[in-house]
């Protein structure tokens, strides 16, 4: 089975795990773990704010960190597919009651002039106000895209005094492809997540950064969520291992999609851009081709190919660590065989 | 003072007061005020439905309809500047869990195709689903605008089995100035709102309407937020005066606010257009004059003339049965000559 | 009928609705309203605090005293059978978050070594905190008694820095039971509530006092929970007549009671006693005579005399303004027949 | 150092570490991680339950299992130190709205007479309703109790339509103390959370279980609170060895801190009693010593031995399965020493 539904299906790889089982852990709970210790320095260093939190997920960092940002009752500003709004059930305005408003725009890319007529001033008592603005970076439900725009966002919402929230589960494929600086990056935005479970081929855990406080009030919540683990160092050390190992080999997940996506569009005309996939995510509209997402995941599925989609059209092949240039070639010409057929 | 600020503003009347002390009350926490019963029982046959509750706001039937409608985690879709996601303090988010995206349009208008971009359907427990929508007729800070494409949009929703949440606090308005009766409106939504106390001149009270089944769990979120009063009939009893005597004097004041937009248009070439003024609501942009929403109402402050606004360039003036026409014309040349000044 | 279900089944006199016809009022939303701001400013000086807000109802200001009080996920401990934990629903958890641990005591009563066990110190991050004690005063659900240890309990919680919260829907009779001052209770506890619907006989509302800064974001939080009132002049009123005419007179509801709590004593020896019935409520234990409170509140009822009950054996019978004494001996001795037939 | 502050301190033995390294693993998100799914059945089995749900910690199964069992504003009872009002941090209140009553008994026990006096049956919608009832069986701040009187709560419950919720973090110690099955205890309950990594050593994971329907709801609800891990068959794997490996032993951590209890009652007499010693807790009351708890505490540190408090004068003292039987016999000689120095 060539498995290319997400980054998120990827499995430690034999010194990711030697380097689990040989790691010192500790109680974490009690800020004891050095692993977890160690892996929070490091990540908010990477980063270049003060400090981290190892969490659970993804939506475990976006979720605490939002809720640090907003009061109860405040409002987020995000694209309309952001995965904060589209995948994590609601969890911001069941927990932390922070209400949203969107923008819509291809690729989920910002669109400044929306996001300036949406952005709502404190104006009193009587209104709500817009309390940060979330950028996912690179964006997910937008086909991996790079978020263009991005500095010109951070420039407006600090010259306003607003926080800019930077899910970033897939920053790592951003700054690869880009050739920036994660720091660059991150030191725009108020609170950020990181995802080491994605293309960085971690197990399990992601990491919030922000200032000391915001973090401090973080390490609160997480624990009145459920989430204050203990010898969590197992899964730290996971995390350092990704850090230093599946970086720059994110390189090759973009090359890849790229390469999924040019079989595509030979075999399906208008159905995707190659051009416009930034990392390893490619989203191709099977409506050109007449058949439905799930025709063509069913039909993969009995070659050895999983694929997963958005809504009814849209296809999603995601390349990543388990997925080698030759499985991705042959998943591609598997794919350009069942458009065509 | 002519306070053209708002149709909340307004002050009951002498018969209005006299049928607030002769109506029977009782103990409504028990269902046993007649005139509350009274009340409850005329706008939902008014509107067509088969339920109705009284609520001290708008708001509050608002969030209990959303409440009704939407489990938490679910979401709701309205336009970006609707009064429940703008005016609410995010509400529906704090106390029910509930999850917004929004469009965006001119007047705050319905616009299906994006409508139809957002509805996320239920794709299982990954994803946030599309609970209902709400559309706000007439669109308080959309200029009191009646929402085109109403029962396209109810068709379009009716077909994908998702309810459609009406804030109608002003369709009273839209009623009169359309000619449709207040059922065709109301029968297209799973719950509707109603304000007595705007237009209608009540001191004080909303009616949610619904089903018998949605109802009922509104009375218990009602008592649950604090809001299960007693005595209630001597406001319901404003109430009653009020859908008596109150509804078809609308036109009046839409002729009015037509008359302001008029006035405005031919001293502020540009401000508004007065064929779009709907009904009671003037919506006049006053980038083109140079001056600020802060000067003019400062400036119209001190000659007797109180005005809102609503962000920095956009001045709001609210006609209503506390100012007659020949306060609305007086209004409208201090206006006039302030914008020229 | 003779109605002793409860003191909140009394209807506006006519002097009471000619005050609420002849107030002056204005939008209470936008701090205008003449009349609300008196009530405010009187309710505020007669429990000797810094500021009031207008709600509609006792649990309301319950809930916006608890929320400005207690941060989420902070603790309130009240007494087993208190009002706040029994019959609001739930409304701290599920609006503020708020979690809470009860003590037992007979007639409702404070038990200060129950309370020192209780209390929960900050101990750090891991551990929920004690953040307010609620005291009930009169304790409804506790025969309408008044709690002894009042000023031991607010001196414990004031050498601990833990504020006191005074649900004192009844405080007024009280006062007038012991010849207390209002203040004199109302100083020792941060946030206090009064509700002018029971006893007082106004038609709707109660008021929570306190410091500005707590009034302050209870006004904000009384909006976010629909309950901000336009021109609520016309009940506020009716609460400053009630405040003028209708404290005083609450000692014949006491004597009323005192001898209901005779004829029961003596018709039922066991069920009651007298010399603890400290207001105007009088809770009797059926188990002494077989019977259950379902039947004897049907068999009263055929009579035309209506009570309540809590549970299954405890029958409840409350005097009121709109009961006289001839109506109070009247349903005594019918009560009494009822129990020894 | 020897650590009993707390079971939850233990590191992963090498063979479980092995364990780890060598599971399958998928993404459970997915639903496709086979070491978890075996994890989930072999302890619904063992607990006699249809379905199970690995979480983080066992506060999230036990916000998971509250939330699943009881619906906003609906009410828990349970001991007044119990982890689930003492430890979570509010949870059960700030996530689910939950709100809880409390019973108070010495090391925790269950109280039948005051559970009976508490549960509030359903008397319409003005009241709050007991929706189910906790137990923490052993019971960590009540020195690791065995709950007597288990069986006929359960009972009686289960005569009343109310759900038992069983918080079985330590349930494998209650077990092994008195010879019973786990599912003996468990099947009494709708819902049960147990611990993986206190005195089982595995470095972070709960379970909970229930039907399939609770857990169904259990799993959406963990992913809201961004809790849906991927491939958590790396601690999956340790939980199995724990099961398979650490709980006869548990025997040996009984005995150590019998011992323990021992040697401390006779450098401190009355200090704690022995013979209620049940499991792996020992409580010591210091205030006959005249030392506080922080005194003792740092005193013991610079010997080499940590230990924890509850307050001021209660001495946590945990064994588990780093601590050996020769540990705990040098620990408590350097107890007994500061004890009586």
């Amino acid at each position: 089975m060539i498995d290319l539904r997400s980054d998120t299906v990827t499995r430690p790889s034999a010194g990711m795990l030697a380097a689990m089982t040989s790691a010192p852990v500790g109680d974490d709970v009690y800020g004891e773990d050095p692993t977890v210790n160690r892996l929070e320095e490091t990540v908010a260093g990477l980063l270049g704010h003060e400090a981290a939190l190892f969490t659970t997920t993804g939506s475990l960092a976006n979720l605490l960190g939002v809720q640090a940002l907003i009061p109860r009752g405040g409002e987020l500003l995000c694209e309309a597919s952001a995965h904060v709004v589209r995948a994590e059930l609601g969890g911001h305005a069941v927990v932390s009651g922070v209400t949203t408003r969107t923008w819509s725009a291809p690729a989920g890319q910002i669109d400044l002039e929306q996001i300036r007529a949406l952005i709502a001033p404190d104006l009193g008592p009587y209104f709500v106000t817009t309390s940060a603005v979330s950028v996912e970076n690179t964006h997910n439900f937008g086909g991996g895209a790079i978020q263009h725009g991005y500095d010109a966002l951070a420039d407006e919402l600090e010259s306003r005094g607003i926080p800019l929230h930077l899910d970033g589960a897939r920053l790592w494929n951003a700054a690869v492809a880009t050739g920036r600086t994660l720091a660059s990056y991150a030191v725009r935005a108020s609170a950020v997540s990181v995802c080491l479970s994605k293309g960085l081929g971690a197990p399990v855990g992601s990491v919030l950064v922000g200032s000391t406080e915001l973090v401090r009030e973080a390490r609160v919540w997480r624990k009145r969520l459920g989430a204050g683990w203990r010898q969590a160092g197992v899964l730290a050390a996971a995390g350092l291992y990704a850090l230093e190992h599946n970086i720059d080999r994110l390189a090759e997940d973009h090359a890849n999609a790229r390469l999924i996506a040019e079989v595509l569009a030979d075999a399906a005309p208008g159905s995707v851009k190659p051009d416009q996939v930034d990392t390893n995510i490619v989203v191709a509209d099977l409506s050109v081709t007449g058949k439905t997402v799930a025709e063509v995941v069913a039909a993969a599925r009995t070659e050895g190919l999983l694929l997963g989609g958005i809504g009814a059209t849209q296809l999603r092949v995601v390349t990543h660590l388990d997925a080698s240039a030759a499985d991705c070639r042959a998943a591609a010409e598997t794919l350009a065989r069942l458009l065509k057929g």
